[in-house]
């Protein structure tokens, strides 16, 4: 792994521009089309047996041809990056890099699907009238609260694993990173007051999955501070939340929020002070996830806290979704699961961390990106718990 | 090209099989990612350039992403290859197969897209909703009538090429086919009288061409004999092409079809007995297209006709549409057309005969399909001529 700037000095706006011509993604054969005998084989007459085959047994589609293998990336374009609803032709480069990160990282096909539409209805329709085409769908980029609903009805009407990106791809490697610091600093994870500053897809999710984890002390603020139950205009996701989480019955704003707390976990676009960071409890845990711009510099949050993480591929301690996403997927594929459960979600999370063994401290609480180890390590963890918890 | 059973000795299933197993496409990427930079060049951060300059000038999307070169492999397993109404997951190794030639032959992308519909309302608004993820739409595999529907209101709805192979494809390579024929026979095209069995997506798209290039005397049979006005019951397709064809008002079978006729053009899953054949005019020309099991074996036909061509690879005059939707599409999307116009059609058929010049012979009266002349040629001639007709 080399840092973003070295070697070849600063990337330049041409040079990107440059690397996306024609696209990132290109659909290969995994055999050549040379001679009459291959087209024979692959296509007429050869390919009758094999529909013929399927049409007497569907459950030989996952074997003969590429769909248990492919994963839908399927966006509405409405909350792409940190550019919001730039719509699907413009979500399309995000998706091909996506799709890529799907074969470097797990070895997994994967097509772009963006769609023409923002309603929910017509998105989950759409899946369901396209599920023959696929083996699993990786939402990306789906505006809050449409998400979660797109979401949760898309896993009630399709045999098949569904998973937003944002939301549980954050939240698992969130959770990893996690205990990877409360290990590097010998402290418990039960205990921890966390403040998660965002209530989009990713807040919701990590909310979800630290509470999961056995962690009663979850605070989420939104743009209008601390979500709980007496606030007035709350949306139901946001009710939910309020009736799970905030147990000390704070009121306020992040200065409420992060006063004596021992966690500040921010995956919103926004900001936070030094002055509140320097409130935190000591031996103090901050991830500032937004991207490219953290809540708060690493430099001046490590002046506060004994662990600091971010998006950054130039500090330490990256968390990238990157960790998790590829290895999910090729478990949940490889095992033939027919939906991704918290359990699968949780096994990914530990098999996260339990590449690093012994390697763990302050300034490596989780795998690099780049490391080769992670992938195969979550996509058995998560097989495992896919075949364990009954879903494949 | 070596023939299908030449060198390695005969087929086997088991080969078919093993060839199919895991799918013949793979998603690949244009460049590499394995160090940061990449993926800052590639994904976050410096992507978010790329989809800020779409999102600004949506025009962009086809130089930045690969849709400009990708096909979407549309089918509803309706009407695969001679098994019928099989289903989209049994359809997926022929529309695999199909998004392989694509690649092969004109070095496009393809992805099948199966759709668990039949509903002719579904079909084309899922195709509406998906309109940013590809550059065109080959309709495949879908039963008559509903295809000429879905086809007609598809290029209505989408601003792309959209072209339903199973009729066009064959249209254009059988019109190519009977230039070359008349050519070898030093015949005329517009004096022929030509009888087409089949009604369906082929016969009917047949029939369109040949009228369109000048041949006033086509009659149309389907498996209640000759389509005429005069006939209870015609669904609104038929009675369209009884009201265009069959000038010399015949009424019957394929007996009072052929008595005399020029042309014989199988294109359905029937037989024509070696009497019949025998009827035709002299110098008679006999294309029996239906596959595996051509209408008339070509060792008989010959006894009668001077010219022969079916779809078999191990006879002369391998009348094959993978001699025209390769050259295509790529033409279209070469030049940016937004549709598919007759003119390219024709412009198509006649750059496939072009390719032989003076090799044309009652033994090959089209390219080989595998000839790599031919879809580059048809490219630039389809290319040029939506330039012509104002489409790109």
């Amino acid at each position: 792994m080399s840092n973003a700037n070295a070697d070849k000095g600063p990337i330049t706006e041409a040079e990107i521009f440059a690397s996306h011509e024609g696209g990132k993604l290109s659909v290969e054969l995994t055999a050549p089309l040379d001679t009459q005998r291959d087209l024979s084989i692959a296509y007429t007459p050869g390919v009758a047996q094999v529909s013929r085959a399927i049409a007497a047994d569907v459950t030989l589609t996952s074997k003969y041809t590429w769909t248990s293998r492919l994963v839908a990336v399927v966006s509405d374009g409405t909350a792409v990056l940190g550019l919001g609803d730039i719509g699907p032709r413009a979500s399309l480069p995000v998706m091909e890099g996506k799709a890529a990160l799907f074969k470097s990282f797990a070895g997994l096909n994967a097509i772009p699907i963006v769609l023409d539409t923002k309603d929910v209805d017509e998105i989950v329709e759409t899946l369901v009238r396209l599920r023959p085409t696929f083996g699993a769908v990786n939402l990306e980029d789906i505006s809050a609260p449409r998400c979660f609903e797109v979401e949760r009805r898309a896993q009630e009407a399709l045999d098949c694993p569904v998973f937003h990106d944002d939301q549980h791809g954050t939240a698992i490697v969130v959770l990893a990173a996690l205990n990877g610091a409360v290990k590097a600093l010998g402290r418990e994870l039960a205990p921890l007051r966390i403040v998660i500053a965002g209530a989009g897809a990713a807040g919701v999710a990590c909310a979800n999955i630290l509470l999961a984890a056995g962690i009663p002390d979850v605070v989420v603020l939104d743009s209008q501070g601390i979500v709980e139950a007496g606030r007035d205009g709350l949306n139901s996701v946001k009710q939910d939340l309020a009736a799970r989480t905030n147990p000390r019955g704070l009121q306020g704003g992040v200065a409420e929020a992060l006063d004596g707390a021992d966690v500040f976990l921010g995956v919103s676009a926004g900001k936070v002070p030094e002055s509140l960071i320097a409130t935190m409890a000591p031996q103090s845990i901050v991830f500032a996830l937004s991207n490219p711009d953290p809540e708060i510099h690493p430099d001046v949050a490590s002046k506060y806290a004994a662990v600091v993480a971010t998006g950054r591929s130039d500090y330490p301690n990256q968390i990238n979704n990157v960790l998790a996403f590829p290895g999910i997927f090729r478990g949940a594929l490889d095992a033939g699961a027919k939906a991704i459960t918290e359990g699968m979600k949780l096994a990914a999370a530990a098999a996260i961390l339990d590449v690093l063994g012994p390697e763990v401290s302050v300034d490596k609480i989780v795998p690099s990106p780049l490391d080769p180890r992670v992938a195969p390590a979550v996509a058995a963890a998560v097989a495992q718990a896919a075949r364990d918890e009954g879903v494949a």
